[in-house]
């Protein structure tokens, strides 16, 4: 790979901030990144235990997307790797490797960050426990025994639903995103980095693992307003979303019908119908904690903390 | 609250284990309350959104779960608070107070030890995310006027819908046990604590917050076997388990339909489905990282580390 790729926005370097912004802003990258990788195998598990398609022509899809709005390095090799055969068996090379991902240490760092800074990242967060959770494959091949996956008894339209993969995959990365680069504005905040988000979103343009057309759609939106820096509060955004959230809530629903994980997918999906949301179910936490530990709550209709004395009653 | 409250297993301190162990044990005692609390949440929301109950039915509801499997400290406070009528506006209490939860920070150091320690907690570090989500009540207001929700146009029915709640409840207590009891499990090894389990759900069964009936079962099982951290290779697990995934994977699936987000029960889910799956996609993600990094992966067929170079090809 080139040091400096360049792209019609120029190469794609840039001074990031001050101290340690750059690595930062590096890390974070990493986190994004395993999302997506995430989000890209839970899609190539669907396509092979759900529609049955062998490695090949999963591959073939994979192409086929890399043409349009999904187009990206990581959907890239990820059509040549399922098509790629392996010298030896002649099988596809994906069927013969083991499935126990290694890591090391940005996506985990990211999503530490993450909570320290009090930025929701759930979605980078569970990639990193999803690559967890594959390292123990004695341990799953034993359990995978005491607990058979039955798949359910109905079959499923095979281009509709290769279309609303398409369309998750595109809602997950934006979810990442939107998680990420709110992480790298409170980042820039807290240490006081002076990062420009929109800088970002173009120096990741070329020569990096995540480039992918997205970012065009993204910066468009971040340079609207500077200030959204989780990227939903813009007409763009919604239009985007409304497209494809039908096809995720699909997918993820079908993926629990067929014992398929999907924890990208689903706290991508969760994420936003978490954050969109006026009224969540916290105030029964606050009372909770109250309850039990006496931390007071802030109530809707006037300013203040208050109290109760729940026991008494 | 006692110092030591009493059980007829006897009074509830022991000695935890060496050097930090105890305060180890009380964090992740921490994590799984808060994993506990909004799973609790996540179910109130699912009775006042989706069957249009009142806070005191949803008390009543927790009131009669707490006189069986769910029998705990949380679920009892949560039928009292659902009941409880605030003074001032006669309303019940839980509908004046604002729903931004506050967090003293256990949660979160559980959920970075884990990360840390390599252990999968993906319903403890979600029950974090959620609290911090929560927090963002301006902006959740302001998008919610953005992303206006549409329920769908079918009804369920409430009997059994009630029925699937308190048995997701259960599946995602047992699994935030399991990830709360091995994550302990490894920091002993790591840490040399010296920790036995047993006793750790043993002093768990009163004067805590996550006491809960459903600790005498988890006691069983590790008793049985105590190499069995997690609780999941146990025929006791197998059959409380195929019990309850039936009830989780509707709630789920009917909460995407609802637009509720339900981020500790799908990671729970999620959770006992990857972790009892032989194949993950987890190949896929190790063939990327050999193509983009060279990192190398381990083959099914046979022994030692491998690198293709894939763009020769």
């Amino acid at each position: 790979m080139e040091i400096a790729a360049k792209t019609e926005d120029g190469a794609c370097c840039t001074y990031v901030g001050r101290d340690s912004a750059g690595h930062f802003v590096k890390m974070v990258h990493n986190g994004i990144e395993y999302a997506f990788m995430q989000a890209i195998a839970e899609a190539y598990d669907f396509m092979r235990k759900v529609l049955k398609m062998p490695s090949e022509e999963i591959g073939d899809i994979f192409a086929e997307w890399n043409e349009g709005e999904l187009a990206s390095f990581l959907i890239e090799i990820t059509a040549k790797i399922l098509r790629f055969k392996d010298e030896q068996t002649g099988k596809p090379i994906v069927e013969v490797i083991l499935d126990k991902a290694e890591q090391k240490g940005t996506g985990k760092w990211t999503a530490q960050s993450a909570l320290e800074l009090g930025v929701p990242t759930p979605s980078l967060n569970l990639a990193v426990v999803a690559r967890t959770i594959s390292y123990f494959k004695d341990l799953r091949t034993k359990l995978s025994k005491r607990y058979p996956k039955i798949p359910p008894n109905f079959s499923i339209e095979k281009a509709q639903t290769i279309e609303n993969l398409r369309k998750s995959l595109l809602f997950s990365l934006f979810m990442s995103f939107s998680q990420g680069l709110w992480l790298i504005s409170t980042a820039s905040e807290t240490y006081d980095y002076g990062i420009n988000l929109s800088e970002i979103l173009r120096i990741w343009k070329g020569g990096c693992i995540i480039r992918a057309r997205l970012l065009n759609f993204l910066r468009e939106i971040i340079n609207e307003n500077p200030q959204n820096v989780n990227l939903l509060d813009s007409d763009k955004s919604v239009a985007f979303i409304s497209d494809k959230i039908g096809a995720i809530k699909s997918i993820t629903e079908l993926a629990k019908d067929f014992n398929i994980p999907t924890p990208v997918l689903n706290s991508s999906l969760d994420y936003f119908l978490s954050i969109s949301e006026e009224e969540l179910p916290a105030n029964l936490i606050q009372a909770q904690r109250d309850y039990f530990g006496a931390h007071t709550f802030e109530r809707k209709d006037k300013e203040g903390t208050f109290h109760i004395e729940w026991e008494k009653f």
